[in-house]
């Protein structure tokens, strides 16, 4: 049974702390925040008690930890956390600052670090990566991936989040990595402020289409917006040389309703917790069995890690 | 070249005379209808002449008569026309009483005569009747046929009819037995007006259930109703040993909508001349090709004729 | 929270093991089963101790028994846990014996019993059963219900189960009368054993197709087979003067693969455990609510209890 | 009742023959082709004659002329066809030459000319433009559009074609600045040739993402692949401050099998005379009342013209 540290108890550590408590392999043991109310009350949910980020890093019983606050102490945290010889899962990015991730990645070298990717657990997208790696569409040649959220964000977390290509369309940067297991060569990137101006005026952009050209003349066209008013809309599409692979939404019922007015069917679920919830127990899953055989889980794009 | 007699000039006389135009092995040389006005008017749409059924039925030059009249004079003129060496594709029903379609049936022998059971020319249906046939799934076991008109007819229709039973479900036992490739040993019926209560004054129903018991134990399932008001609703699902063939709704466009409200979607093609347009014409291909083989195209639940 | 005891440590009660723990109101604190053994697993599982049925019914603490026993028991169970101050989520059938189950229900009146109709808490079917009391699609005329297993089971299970009729489509009369919030006047079934001729030779049918006449002429058709190769098959569609709902299967996945071949896409959810797996959750979560308001939810046709 | 010339008599402009001959506002009178052997068969099939294209142009009868040529001959024939005071319809494109195209155009100017951009046709695409128009999904933003032929052309075609973008994007600029209504400002355009090596060895691309970037931040990407093997995927997305509309593929047939394999269904149309035969011929109807009320149908990107 790994005995787990959760580091950061916001909305997304939450998420994490249920997961970490219903796997088998995994208990959850101690939680820390800024917020020592929050870190306490997330604590007591789970028969888990908080104490300091220090503590939990200086404690020999704690097999591996969850970095789930802000994104400026990530790359800090990852390093302190592998040097004091625990497993780590990161939530993304590792820092708004690639010369300073780059840094990360070399300081982590040989260690079982694993950036929350966890789109790629999906069932959905998963079954996609599989039905390709078996060569079901032959060879693979054009990939689209559509990811618009319902809403955007306050501005406020508009200015601390590295803006929409750090923040959002980094999840479809590693689908794209993932799904064509390369590295692309070539990038164009067409984006604008259209949904909110504010955002504009943050310095940021709100919808945006971006190209990946790999080796050999493959292409990945990524499609994103701050807003899809009907839902979470989360969707790709790889064409090979013998036929297509499609990935839809997941739908919140599969109800219809035909009268005079048409035919209505359910919205595709909300937003990422309520579409990725599997996702994120799986996600943890491959994360708590690469601690047990010590395996790597960070830096490579050509598969799982 | 075929030459054809068109008796009827109706509604229905309205869309043979255009898919006889339309075929490139038939004519429609003239044109018959208790109003001269409407054999007039839809003659001269084609070229063609109108005359009286008796003219038709005693030139030599026609081989062929389509009977689009009232059903009071199918059985009739099914008999009048064969007697004078006219082969015959008539609307169904045959008649209203079982005995005289008997007869008439005894009094075809050997002639080319085809009924307008038009449905299994539709390229969904058929698709289904070939798949099974293939024995893609296996041995056939339970068939449901759905069959929703929009709006139920006048009850002034309704009264001259026939009612629901060998109006409307006439074509959807056509459908079982053809699919079943049997007949049915036992029914059950199950019927009611409650779409319309002058539809129940008038004797009718207006919603019903039959179920078709064939030999061996292989049932098949009737649904009808007199009113869907999102459009034609005309399905079909085939449970087999091994697997289940369906056949949908042909829609207006696949077009839909996404919005705060759901997602919407087109509605089925309306009614019977939108839906079966493309049948029609392979019906009328069908009839064309079994005159030149001198075929027969009446009294074999077993195929197409 | 409630203190829950597990009678029955079998493939549901397992399933029900799960949900009680899960549940932030209630806690497993007991199991008994026939096989002590069995009952010893699944309590370890959860926290939890083995112990005889009668020990938990003497047992002042429990609030409240699930019985996941052999149909044959349930009868019994029911009145000696009410008896001894329990409230009770029973499995389906309540008897194979109608007066028995008669007597039964006149026995627990005024207590709090539930029986295990999980399907009513479908998310689909529970958006269908919400729609149609908000009117959306007028006044409900005809009801469709389609319920295929996968696989048929052996037939020593079927030779205990009462039969295709009061094992499996109990479910879809259950699902009839709560959409249709009425009991029905008339019934006709037509039934088969065409699937595995060793059902036949022990008395029972593996097809059957029945309808349920109500007051007013409104309709239910109940479809079953024991076998549909491609999956659990549970869908159902409700017929209304203005309109039509449909609740479709709850697929494996979203993918769908588009070659040469044709278009694939995945499968329904094999079997129950899977498709009713959140149905179960919102049950277990009807019956604490009903427990804590001293509610009854048995023998309602006309809402959930 | 317009009198037409058709000039050209290959696989398109058979198409147009059916066309023409089956509106009730046209009539084909006169057919050319540098082949005069396939200008006499195709003349006969619709009762019209073979002549010289000099011939069409000088009679004084021809109301109109289709211009189904080769490429190299469009911009001169359209010159002539209007000097001699014809109404046009051409098939795209104008003229391999950017300069030569906007020559014509100002010859033109006045006359009544409209270039075969036949999409804007099709029921599914105007169906999404009349909805955008009506402002259903509020301010549009992202515009998506997908079109893959079902297989390349032999390369003796791309030669002379003019290349992807020119013979077969075009028709995706045309739908993009239709549906956007307005002309784009930036383009950045993706391109490789991974279908056929000899197609970028012929100097052409066969699979490219270009993304179009309208004034105001407004965005529309186009994939194309000159090969999806499963048929001719046409599609398209249109993304608005209030929603999604989305236009599909028409399928050959509604039918779906559901087997231990999955469930398969359909393909896509196979190519453009499958997927646009409505198209074609609303696209007929429109140059028809155009020429009818002197109207102008090229050169606008704002409407059908």
């Amino acid at each position: 049974m790994l005995k787990i540290g959760l580091l950061g108890a916001g909305r997304i550590g939450t998420v994490h702390a249920k997961t970490i408590s219903s796997h088998p392999g995994s208990t959850l043991v101690v939680v820390s925040d800024v917020n020592m109310d929050a870190a306490g009350n997330l604590a007591a949910q789970y028969g888990a008690e908080a104490r300091s980020t220090e503590a939990i890093l200086g404690d020999a019983a704690i097999d591996a930890v969850l970095i789930a606050t802000s994104t400026d102490t990530h790359s800090d945290l990852i390093e302190r956390a592998t040097a004091a010889g625990k497993a780590v899962l990161c939530e993304k990015p590792v820092d708004l600052s690639l010369a300073r991730a780059q840094a990360c990645l070399k300081a982590v070298a040989g260690k079982t670090v694993m950036i929350g990717f966890n789109r790629r657990f999906d069932p959905n997208f998963a079954a996609v990566k599989a039905a390709a790696d078996r060569g079901e569409i032959g060879k693979t040649e054009l990939l689209s991936v559509t990811s618009f959220d319902p809403a955007p964000p306050p501005v406020s977390y508009i200015k601390v989040s590295g803006g929409l290509f750090r923040d959002m369309m980094i999840h479809d940067f590693d689908m794209a990595m993932w799904l064509m297991g390369a590295v692309p060569e070539k990038v164009t990137a067409v984006g604008s402020s259209i949904v909110d101006p504010a955002i504009g005026a943050a310095g940021d952009v709100d919808t945006a289409v971006v190209t990946l050209h790999f080796a050999g003349g493959r292409i990945a066209v990524i499609r994103n917006s701050r807003r899809a008013v009907y839902g979470y809309d989360q969707r790709l599409e790889l064409l090979g040389s013998e036929g297509l692979l499609s990935a839809g939404n997941m739908i919140e019922n599969t109800v219809s309703k035909a009268t005079l007015a048409g035919v209505i069917s359910a919205k595709p679920e909300f937003f990422f917790l309520e579409r990725y919830m599997r996702a994120y127990a799986a996600e943890w899953t491959a994360f708590v069995e690469a601690v047990k055989h010590r395996g790597s889980c960070a830096g490579d794009a050509r598969g799982r890690g």
